[in-house]
């Protein structure tokens, strides 16, 4: 199993950290590797404390489910066929903000979970995270 | 109190695990005994992470309550009788693919979980292994 | 990350339970991959229930620290250097019975947890599972 | 309360780092700020699985108690003062790697957790931790 390396973690860490900033809001910013295992993560001055284990949360199940947390959570509405889901893996997070980190293969190699703000502003933060990662030589 | 043995367990996640590879899915697999403690357990090559837990969760339900999963899940839908009953027992999953174990008398001597795929071939992958659980003479 | 395959953790597991018989005991035997996620497991029919919980507590715990969790008692006492480490990570059993698990590069690639007899007993039934596990080529 | 900033945080993080990289070791590295919650962290590639909850609670207790880990564990052993005092918080790590960041007035403004070798390294990269971080005008 390929895994990302800190260094490309650290990358998509710093993108989003610089996209938060463009657009003025505070963020939690976590990175996972390929085991769901937190690899970077930094909190901004002033972010929300209560985003600091949701920005975590939604990079694992971003990893759990290889899909962004959002569409899980399409699927997890009353009704829906994954009802409640968040209960398992010691409580998910299935609205936007994390989303799979792939290699130029298409392989999962991790994710990236950003809370602190709208769900639309915390998804345009990770996906400035994922865009920044490259493929390591 | 009647259980299920392990030969009878394994005999069930032999058979979910090759229904899975004819329908082309990678599945965790799940057996409980009567007690909803975990007998036998698989996890195929390159299943979701995330489904691990799940497919417990899903065997322990169906043990809990002595039913389908989905039916459960019917149940704790807003409005329901059983709203938000996954907040029990440290977390239940309520959507198909656990199923209880029957000896040939209809007693429950177990449950079986499977996760990894739609909830459809879920449910298909925990029928295929209920099915092959025979009574021990 | 290389990590063990479903077929070879299952080999592992055969390999111990046929100890377990040869000596007269009933174990649960769990195999973690390298990311200390679960398997594959048995309880064998009568094992102690509290056993279960223990067996893969070991196995995640040899694959945490790379050492056998025997290894990692002996640090662990009072005046020890890593005394009370039992408490990260969830819990961790740091008696004899979990070992890890290398491929032939010497790499670890999963880890194998035993419980259900004396701690000897458990390390004599892990050993025969870790020795059955070869390289898949 | 006077707290941590991220810049500081980060400083310190990439302090312990080069540490580490210097004597050879793999390293999660975790710094709260003074209310104990994670504000920075990386986890070296290669590091201890185990390590990364550990290099977080390590740093949590050195806030919670104003002290380094290892003073704490001096008070927690059998027949001390603070004997088992692990159990609170959700779990202490009272061994050597944490350490408190005061401010140039002497004020604990956030720790730093470390862990992924000996006692005696995990201590040494978070003092390099600490050295490096300066108040902020």
């Amino acid at each position: 199993m390929m895994s990302i390396l800190l260094e490309q973690a650290q990358t998509a860490v710093r993108a989003a950290q610089q996209k938060a900033v463009e657009i003025g809001v505070r963020m939690n910013i976590a990175v996972v590797d390929a085991g769901a295992n937190l690899t970077a993560f930094v909190r901004m001055d002033g972010a929300w404390l209560g985003s600091l284990d949701i920005s975590i949360r939604k990079a694992k199940t971003a990893r759990f489910f290889d899909m962004p947390t959002g569409e899980l959570g399409k699927l997890s509405q009353p009704g829906g066929p994954l009802y409640h889901i968040e209960h398992s893996n010691g409580g998910l997070i299935t609205f936007p903000g994390g989303l799979p980190i792939h290699d130029s293969n298409g392989r999962v190699i991790g994710a990236i979970g950003v809370s602190g703000s709208s769900v639309e502003d915390d998804h345009a933060v990770a996906t400035a995270g994922v865009a920044a990662v490259r493929d390591v030589h």
